[in-house]
């Protein structure tokens, strides 16, 4: 039997990160619409990441991302953060906005320019020795649209020696996160295309480089739940992009095109002691509001991944393994679907009131007023978005 | 046997029209890299149409894109074009750049913006009747992000009315093409997603409604030259936008991922009569040229849909008949794989020579010192993109 | 609001028709594994249906496959069903498993082949003739393998004949419903690969061919909802057969491998009348349990359908439509979340307990002792499978 | 520039493995269709190999499927192999056709069946030190058709120590290939479903355990030449499974759905060394002639083979190096497709002849009257399958 009371106890703990660039304007390459009150400094963002916190009590940290938080004081920032009731997390490097990266960063051909995006890559560093973050995230757009048109092992060998200066660089405990994905910006070949590659860097470079899951990036059909499984098992999940998808890297909502699947992989988390207090896994979101409000947006992201979590600690995972040894097929299927059908909202709803929340974070925010209030007073200045 | 003097005959007959906006700059939503020498004007991309022409011979018309290519006067655009040796084309309407489209164009849930969308494709048709165009491609980016967003139904509703709309302002031998995606920029459902949808609508249009298949536009493991196949057998294959992809609408050169399945396209339209003198299938290149030149990436692109069309009137018919009727499954797959494994780059040397062109048209146009040309001419002003 | 009462009123009336083939063997190319207490004829298939039934409370019908389920007399079989409490269903035409169909059956290029299996088809409405049933229901395995096989055009020639001269045999309220799949058996062309195909042929059929939607015969990515709104707008949708995938056509139980996919396809089948007394769509399983035992199988499938009408069933479309006409992204995805967030498995018991009915099929099915039963008294014989 | 004499004489040295098991019936799930002359004994099938090797000089070795090929004495098997030009090859273990296996084998949840499954392993060892093979290939159709079935990650654990077990058995220079692949049979979860878990549990047995790429095993589009590179680049690639498809495992013929992609696949071997003289690459078919004649189809696979790896040595690999590093993204590309445009029949039509063969194998088997005697003998008995 669960008992549901450690289970909330447990959801009490849940922390998850949300990225910066969520409060600025994203889209497609088709157009970029522009929204209300998004913001036009990382100070503005991070008023808003507090915001979500202050509905959902589980969003203690927010991301940056390297060059478009850039400000003239992190400590400033920090400090900032820490008056809203959040702290700076995972630093984001950006090699692919500048012009020279067209062919390529760490991995392009010419030395000049792998020598640029290294001293990039170290300035992050330098900027989480700042913030006191403890996570570099490296996600690469590196690769190549057409067959011929680089070496694909060349790549591989450039790419080595740069993950190797950076890790070289870190202190403490400092740690890279490596992100894959399948295809997008480049259509040919991606130099870290998938969970396997990433692996492989990080087992060269040592104990402090992980590999980090981002739900979009991967082929159709590919099981996620087993990749975090398998990397759980081998130590070597570092941290999750969360965000959902129909088609390619979509960008949606995380919970919003496949909740089973949603809960799936967190199943996986729990039971290998990814909600652990040792647990040194980062759970962030990484996701695009193109169309929806960008702070309720994350919201309901936020409330998506702790309804999949209550869902995953709910599983009877005594009745559940009695199933599997008796290959009881239909029974062990059952005993995850029970979890799984389980309205949890009412158990969240609970937690918030214990913490001194309201149990509907979303109508909570509506009548806060504040989405009028940023409409109102955010006018003029440059919205930010993905260029900045 | 193939008579490949006759061969030849059709081949030079051959006419692949261009998209105006391959000349600008196009990228990804992470980055677009600019070019040199890129046009800031309709009439610039004209002359650099007019460009590839000249060294295939095989690319008689350029398409215009509407509002990117709105001049004061079509009548003078058209005599540009004319002057430079080339005719306007297919005339392609945008309602997906406006801030109002947000939520969809023709099928937006909001009437005002219904009208206004469909009185720019009235427009378009004004622009056609200016230019002479025999075609209106339709593309629509409408569609939703998320499950409950808008209603399916109702906005087939939405669509077949504005469709109404337009199918009744034509006149002549107006027609229009109806183009279907898959996704993007839409993320759960497209209102035209596949080409069913398209198909459907077009039958209830009537005879002057035809399906425009994008080579890019399908799910993972379509067919189609099955689809092809299928249209043309029906009557209602209108017109092709040509490019390749390895993962999603990632609008490679055609023939770049896979020639192949190219050949095969081909072969198709080949057989049902495609290239019959009185055979009105647009063939349309729709590209992004985000990292490789644009004018040589044009001039390749035509090379390569010459190619594939010579491979596929190099098949045996004949013998393919024989064997596919006598069930000689290796037999007939050895017949069509003979004309895919034939080098066809001599007879279109040939070809060319006999229309006073080069053999080969890439060498031409970079010994033609036009691209030095255009970069340093072209300074200042505002590049063409996406946006304009 | 929702009123419970009525939905569960509705969920009374539900019908699930069970296909008798899922109670025999099946499996992969690699094995078929076989299980204790298989049938070994139709009367056995029956006898497991009806204990489904039984449970259920909302499998009223079986699908018989000919040749199959073959008997001397289906006017016994049919009083065999009755006397279990249910009825014969669906005939499904089998094509594809006589030596002769190697290269294809309706599409065959050998006229006399093509002549065997219209032959087959004309006697599937003779059985339907005993049988009274309403529909015949057509999948062709018919295709072909590789690249010039055969002439994909005429194949599509031979097809529209050989569906003529059936639909030409049906007689009062029979129908043809025509099912679409995208690959297997055939791995280059299927002769009726989409959506689109299968509308293509019963448009130019007439009023008594619908299409049939199983819901695992789609590409990756494909919206199958949409599919579903967009056939019954247009009248076109005629029957499911339910079973889930996450790769291929896996043939799980339904609403295993996405739960919310199948609510999705609900929700558009309810909304759309799908489920109004009027309503002629079938409701099928079709399915294979390959290594968990069948006839609790088919119980859970039962179960997995009617919660997921239920909760498609229990949307707030008065809140929707308000939210959707507003342009609230957010707010619209809620009100259908919040449908699919709710716990139905007590409702679905209330019903049941209504019915007269355990409320919990599982279990009581596992009390009733008919596993041990069936494993003790069918000895000998030869076990159901696809091959008979 | 590129010295086609020395392209020719590597192409001399080229050697492809024949699976045994192509030669006996295969199919699909839905229906294995008979052929006539089929083998009905591990000779028969040598001597069909045999003949394949014989027309084409390129397949000097033939793999083993035991127990399919249990014989009672190998050495006398190896014998038949030797007096007709051949060699006996990898052995490849089954561990998927035995009842006990319905949940697993070294992955199963029982102790007894994973003791079983393992014995079967040590005992292929056993084989491969009689007939002097060097590969022991190793694929698993371990997994799990629902979620919860059964743990993941224990899964794992029983697959290590499995492995752990039979990799401690070999000798001498006997190796692991463990193949994976991404879902069939299993629907869930596979136990190694991509190159990252095969390369995983490969880096920790050692040396002698290498991955094996099979063609078709992957998520739609994964880039599979990238794998090849990033295997190749890290010393782990030890075997290919050759073979072609559409859309999941079809098992065509290699090079019949893309041979631009073979062609890319043996570029990255060809230019990592895995022709030289050293290479310790198996280069095998594994695939499956449903409806074609199998020993033309082997004759066929090995030429596709043959030609693509002609044209991949035939990229001019210095002009190649040029294009890349100056950043040429056309030019790189064009020199690509130069070769793989390029017709290289003639070329290996030369080979032919100077190795004393017909420069057309295949019309040289169809006049060698062995169908026709083959089809005349092999009358009665019991035709091989993947079931013997």
């Amino acid at each position: 039997m669960v008992d549901r009371d450690a289970v909330k106890k447990i959801l009490g703990t849940q922390s998850i990160e949300l990225p910066s660039w969520a409060f600025g304007n994203s889209g497609t390459r088709f157009k970029v619409f522009a929204q209300q009150g998004v913001p036009r400094d990382p100070y503005e963002k991070i008023a808003d990441a507090a915001r979500v916190h202050a509905h959902t009590g589980a969003a203690h940290k927010v991301a940056l991302h390297i060059p478009w938080d850039n400000v003239d004081s992190f400590t400033d920032l920090g400090k900032a953060a820490a008056d809203a009731g959040i702290e700076l997390g995972t630093v984001n490097a950006n090699v692919f906005q500048d012009d020279d990266y067209m062919l390529g960063s760490v991995t392009n051909p010419d030395p000049r320019i792998r020598a640029k995006a290294i001293d990039h890559l170290l300035a992050c560093v330098d900027v989480m020795d700042q913030t006191g973050s403890r996570d570099l995230k490296l996600w690469f757009s590196d690769g190549t649209n057409y067959p011929g048109q680089d070496n694909i092992r060349a790549r591989q060998d450039r790419l080595s020696e740069a993950l190797h200066k950076v890790y070289d660089r870190l202190t403490g405990d400092q740690r890279i996160v490596l992100e894959y994905k399948l295809f997008e910006p480049a259509f040919y070949t991606m130099d870290v295309p998938d969970w396997g590659t990433s692996f492989a860097h990080c087992l060269q470079l040592g104990e402090r480089a992980k590999v980090c899951v981002d739900t979009g990036h991967h082929a159709p059909g590919t099981n996620i739940e087993f990749i975090v499984a398998f990397l759980m098992r081998a130590g070597k999940l570092g941290a999750f992009d969360f965000n959902s998808r129909f088609y390619a890297d979509d960008d949606l909502i995380v919970g919003a095109a496949d909740p089973f699947q949603l809960f799936r992989i967190l199943f996986e988390v729990v039971t290998a002691g990814g909600l652990d207090a040792d647990s040194e896994i980062a759970f962030m979101l990484d996701q695009c509001h193109n169309i929806e409000p960008k702070i309720p947006g994350q919201i309901r992201s936020v409330m998506n991944v702790q309804e999949a979590t209550a869902k995953a600690l709910l599983v009877d995972t005594d009745a559940l393994t009695v199933a599997q040894n008796a290959g009881d097929v239909l029974g062990a299927n059952a005993v995850l679907m029970d979890a799984y059908n389980t309205d949890v909202r009412g158990l969240l709803g609970d937690l918030r009131e214990e913490q001194g929340l309201d149990r509907d974070p979303i109508a909570a925010y509506h009548r806060s007023g504040y989405a009028e209030k940023i409409a109102a007073e955010r006018i003029g200045g440059h919205q930010a978005g993905w260029g900045a």
